[in-house]
């Protein structure tokens, strides 16, 4: 935010404003818009320079501004601003106190500027690292890794959960071996499933395109997209099995854990960000990285109780 | 683009110019850059509204005029339109042809948009959706799927070979069955150091803070913050398995197969963008998705060699 803008008296005329822009505009960062304060230093209204080069030299300033002004709040966040920008694209805005006087300006590089660094403090949380817009190389390496292990402990951790669950299942996979050979493959695609579900809902939330009262229409198109992709995972997988092991059974189970994954990872990415936004949480902390780390455990568990039920282990 | 701008010729004065703009002005895009052309349309000048304002009524628009231009030809791609915007701080820009023939103008709420589209492209790259900018609920299922299908279909395959090798090691947990449970920690655990790493070096390509010819220097750092991280990581895990099952020398295997891990994930989370920028090709398709598949093969490869060499299964 800056102080340097050009203001004017509503009591002035086009060619009088012109000359104060002329006497003082040399050190404003915008003399395209200018703002009317009354004695109390109030914003009464907005004049662009476009409006005076276009209006005639002795009319009153308070006949051509604008009364309806778009102004933010010296109270309202950075998002908020740089949202406001997009909306009525605009290049510059007037900050106000509660008492609606004109404390300064916000120009639009200052909003790319946080536009960037929004996204930037998305990719990171998208990816496990606790917020930063550091510059990589600038950040030690001590702080590179203190930013990354909080989020690496927490998951390694939880994936224990996995690992638990696949001890209780040691009858069998001592009696058919072949079955821990599919865990990856459940899990990896469980995990991109849930991550490009994920994304998309966290995309589309930062951009206003999705909003929380949308959970139930987004939810619904996300479990038929997950049939149709993972019917197809599940048939493919199934052709596989049966050219190499010449095994429909086992074909069969792994594609009912395979489909029952991606619905479950999908519908997660789904919910999981949008409960995180009506919690007034970052949507971007439920992601790739923690919706894989509880599809994991889920899906490693329909596909030990599926092999149990249909190979009769 | 647009054709609304304001054009001046060199000999008008600056009260002509006035009258020109106040004439033409209404129905302009922008009248707060104007752009001064030759008797053939070439591009010789630009004058701000902000000079013309500052500027004696009586001088001519040749002499205020600035001939260091900024602009774009036709034939350049929307991101760098986007960049270049950023870089010198402009709120317009020129687009000319091969022959510097002005053929119109982008303003900065079309690079903004850019900025956008190219930040939610790079999202669902990175997320192995291929690419679109499409209102999430305006697309279709079918459409969804079509965008999600392949790259879980190429992941899902090349997750077999992490599969394949499990099973060259039945052998090994058939002897120690509590192996199996260590494969989705040290999987979930490299593909989120790969996350992070990939991460931050295709934001940092992104917003020019990278560039390939960094390469060693980014892999130094990240095999650095690996060994820190990956240690902490690993003791952590051996007191843990201490505790759980009083064996240290398994601690020991888990520790040394999950440092290794981190390592490559996070040299592979590196090497691979700033590969990918090198060939041409958008750093983000190698994110999170395919360095997870490639460091679960090698990671399993590397846990069994070692159980078997240590635990001599």
């Amino acid at each position: 935010m800056t102080n340097e803008f050009v203001d004017l008296k509503e009591n002035m005329t086009v060619d009088e404003a012109f000359q104060e822009i002329k006497k003082i505009g040399i050190d404003k960062e915008t003399i395209y818009t200018c703002y009317v304060l009354n004695m109390s230093r109030k914003l009464i209204g907005v004049v662009t320079a476009k409006d005076l080069l276009l209006a005639d030299r002795d009319k009153l300033i308070k006949d051509i501004m604008d009364t309806n002004i778009i102004s933010v709040n010296t109270l309202e966040d950075k998002e908020f601003v740089a949202k406001t920008f997009d909306k009525y694209d605009i290049i510059v805005l007037p900050v106000v106190d509660m008492e609606n006087r004109l404390v300064g300006i916000i120009t639009i590089d200052d909003a790319i500027d946080v536009i960037q660094d929004e996204n930037t403090e998305d990719f990171t949380k998208m990816a496990a690292i606790t917020p930063t817009d550091d510059n990589y190389f600038k950040t030690s390496v001590f702080s590179h890794a203190k930013h990354r292990i909080i989020w690496l402990l927490v998951l390694m951790l939880s994936s224990m959960i996995t690992g638990g669950i696949i001890t209780n299942y040691e009858n069998a996979f001592a009696a058919i071996p072949i079955l821990v050979s599919f865990i990856p493959m459940l899990m990896d695609t469980g995990g991109n499933c849930g991550s490009q579900s994920s994304t998309l809902i966290i995309r589309g939330l930062a951009m206003d395109e999705i909003k929380t009262k949308d959970l139930f229409r987004a939810l619904w198109k996300e479990v038929r997209i997950a049939l149709i992709v993972g019917i197809i995972l599940a048939v493919i997988n199934a052709i596989r099995i049966q050219i190499q092991y010449n095994n429909l059974k086992l074909g069969i189970v792994v594609g009912i854990a395979l489909v029952a994954t991606v619905i479950l990872a999908k519908s997660l990415g789904c919910i999981l960000p949008m409960l995180a936004k009506k919690l007034k949480l970052d949507p971007a902390i439920m992601a790739a990285p923690i919706i894989t780390t509880i599809v994991d455990s889920c899906s490693v568990l329909i596909f030990f109780n599926v092999a149990v039920m249909i190979l009769h282990i």
